[in-house]
């Protein structure tokens, strides 16, 4: 071997060592800006407004804030097909993420009921208030810890009518026998006077309630009522006292999330928690707007409050199935004294605020 | 020249192309993460709570979402001396951001003081609907633009107490030469009821009020009143009818904000959105809290509305100022007309909604 040939040989391993050491930087610079590609599961139908808005806006603000570093897929139950089944598919990790609501784990663990809403309990902006600076992200970090996900708040439609009537309820004989579709825990409560509690698909909805085969039904309120066409057929159109501020919720598995780097943690957090204090103002205007249309195309709506004894009725039922509840169960007794001590302090401040300047301000 | 003598020569060029491509790999990396280091001028003292609070978190969420891309620097009043001046700085590019309130703008376009509140106005809840789906940040937009700003909301207060009265309000007499300090618009409408308005800095509110060189004053209520001290002094704490939502504001100077890269600019948004609703959450927060601790150790303070005919006359009063500054005005009848005509509709849905909810739910 020559001196050239040595030289020769010397570049070469040098170019060699610089090429790899170029694709490195190369391969380094791919990672810098890596893309996450996260799915997630909702219960709700595809094209479902406001709800499935809130997810969407929720993604977009990911994949813009994150300059499209991360992506999120959103799948409606009309593709996987099990809408009460995202808890678990978080769980399992076959989705990184869900969007749905709380009390509809009622059944797996029914402390998780508390995060949605609760019958006469706290009004959207108390339970916020609660969330973030009362101690109900602590308690619901700590009641989802053994599902091994994290869930944030994912929406509020506002306070939830009462439900469409066909026959006006002036006592409490009037609800015995009363068929009606009204689900989950309010359900209880109702049945506990005497009303006989169904549950039937959406899509079937209208046609129960337009052939008597139900006499009453609970959806949502103006925002989502509308479109379901149920003030054509059910003249008395209830205020509500069981769901005064539904919060829905995400849900992210704890392995998954805990392995993005802290910028995009912060952007998800972020982008979550806006996501659902924007579909509290998407359905306040959306009730606003459809409300007004209602009472337009159909001025001889009724709208009526029950009857003060079967608000106290109601009252007492709910208090004595809660406490039956949280005697044989610590982590649903924890989240129900938060809530009550909370709301306690909360609504006193309301009563002196918001409340005292409405009565001035609403004509009777 | 020998053929590896030419292969030498060959594997040098090579190895020079390759340790350029090389740096300037390393340079393109390090151009992209450049630093954005802004600067935000508040109207506020430094530690001055919520309000302060609210303009860090903006700050915190945008430093970690950027990955440390874009830093902002918080300069309080004590350090640029100009709360009032905070447009000014932002609009000639002195700052890059501002956080104050958009009425204390009304002597230099009247047509700003909508973005805060308005007496006799919107609820937080319902003015959030009106700014984001009622077409209140479009307008916003268009009053700003003369000014070469973009305004976002900025954190709201929730419902303000009328304020402080160190006798009871009986009837209108009461109000004849009372003097009370209550800034901006609201004072001109009181002033209309024979209240003598004054104007003195915060430091020096609770001497005038002990000494009775003032009867009453307007603060903001409970969340941040209890430092204040007033309760110490003056036994009737009226509601409220003059700010029912007071919403902060980020200012933006345009030619900087349009200068972000398109992330940036999205996590700027969403910073500055989440940190407004955040503080309408923390306030509902410390108010239900320190209201609490006010009832437990002064159980003498008396809650009183103003009474009905003076709550009427207050509403003539407001209605007919308005209409005054509308008629030669365009820019501040469209926003007047936009505010009076969603509220119709969004306090029809709240009266049905929380307000019939509440009247089963709180004792009189």
């Amino acid at each position: 071997m020559n001196k050239s040939m040595k030289f020769s040989r010397l570049l070469v391993t040098l170019l060699v060592g610089f090429s790899l050491l170029f694709a490195g930087s190369l391969a380094t610079k791919a990672e810098a800006a890596p893309k996450y590609n996260w799915k997630l599961a909702m219960t709700w139908p595809t094209n479902f407004p406001i709800f499935g808005d809130a997810v969407q806006k929720m993604a977009n603000l990911v994949k813009e804030m994150s300059n499209g570093e991360m992506e999120i897929r959103i799948d409606s139950k009309n593709k996987h097909k099990a809408p009460f089944g995202v808890l678990d598919m978080v769980k399992a990790g076959q989705y990184e993420m869900g969007h749905s609501a709380s009390y509809y784990w009622k059944g797996k663990d029914v402390s998780l009921m508390f995060f949605t809403t609760m019958p006469f309990g706290m009004t959207a902006p108390e339970q916020y208030a609660w969330f973030y600076y009362g101690g109900g992200m602590e308690l619901m970090g700590k009641a989802y810890d053994r599902h091994k996900v994290y869930s944030f708040p994912g929406g509020n439609t506002g306070n939830q009518m009462g439900g469409w009537f066909r026959k006006e309820i002036k006592s409490e004989a009037d609800l015995k026998g009363l068929k009606m579709r009204i689900p989950g825990f309010a359900g209880e409560v109702l049945s506990k006077l005497g009303v006989v509690v169904t549950n039937i698909p959406a899509g079937e909805l209208y046609t129960a309630l337009d052939r008597g085969n139900i006499d009453a039904l609970e959806w949502v309120g103006p925002s989502l009522d509308l479109n379901m066409g149920f003030h054509k057929i059910a003249p008395y159109y209830y205020t509500g006292w069981h769901e005064p501020a539904t919060e829905l919720q995400f849900l992210v598995n704890q392995k998954k999330f805990d392995a993005l780097p802290a910028n995009l943690r912060a952007i998800m957090t972020t982008a979550m928690e806006l996501a659902a204090y924007d579909m509290y103002s998407r359905s306040m205007n959306d009730s606003a707007v459809n409300w007004d249309l209602i009472q337009k195309d159909y001025p001889d709506i009724k709208i009526r409050t029950f009857p003060k004894e079967i608000i106290a009725k109601l009252k007492v039922e709910n208090n004595k199935l809660l406490d039956e509840k949280a005697a044989n169960n610590a982590m649903f007794k924890e989240i129900l004294d938060s809530q009550r001590s909370y709301m306690k302090k909360v609504r006193a401040w309301t009563k002196i605020s918001d409340f005292a300047y409405l009565k001035d301000n609403i004509s009777e």
